[in-house]
């Protein structure tokens, strides 16, 4: 587990954008399928590293959303990546069911072709 | 090659956010390694469409940036994905020496830990 101290050291690593957000791409650790793309405001982020219960901010909703807690689809968080800008994030995950609130394994089934 | 009529139909299906930007999440088509997230407007869709070569809205520089165009480290389209939103584009590429412009593999080299 990371402490207060640890967590807030981290949250100087990202650079969240006008809105306080960050995309976080979450990707299944085992076989990297790409699963989804959120957003993360600082709470969530902190959440997130104390519970590994990945917690995303719903833009829509204007709330914190710990993925599952109405699906039970949870993803449990292995391993937190952030690129060269610091703004993006990339989790690796233990996703349980599917990903996709459609019943798909992961929100990307549509191609354009 | 996809025609002009076919383009406009797939910008139909894309829900650009209020700066007229979608995010994209680059992963190798042949062993799923994300490299990197960056960022298009209608015309770097339309671009990357007709020549199979990403390119994106650079919002620092506030240009389109064909990826590789200055260090020959170009990404080709394989395949364009979009997800249940329509938000977020997900490109399968056939990636040519590193997609991080510091020179590693991808972009997501550093952890929290």
């Amino acid at each position: 587990m990371f402490n207060d101290e640890t967590i807030e050291t981290f949250l100087n690593q990202i650079a969240f954008n006008a809105d306080g957000l960050v995309p976080v791409i979450a990707q299944r650790h085992d076989n990297n399928e790409v699963l989804m793309m959120a957003w993360m405001n600082r709470e969530s982020f902190i959440q997130t590293m104390q519970s590994k219960q990945m917690t995303y901010w719903s833009r829509s909703r204007q709330k914190l959303w710990r993925k599952g807690e109405t699906s039970g689809h949870t993803q449990t968080l292995k391993e937190m990546l952030y690129d060269c800008d610091g703004d993006t994030l990339l989790a690796k995950v233990e996703q349980t069911g599917p990903a996709c609130h459609t019943g798909a394994p992961n929100c990307f089934f549509q191609t354009f072709s």
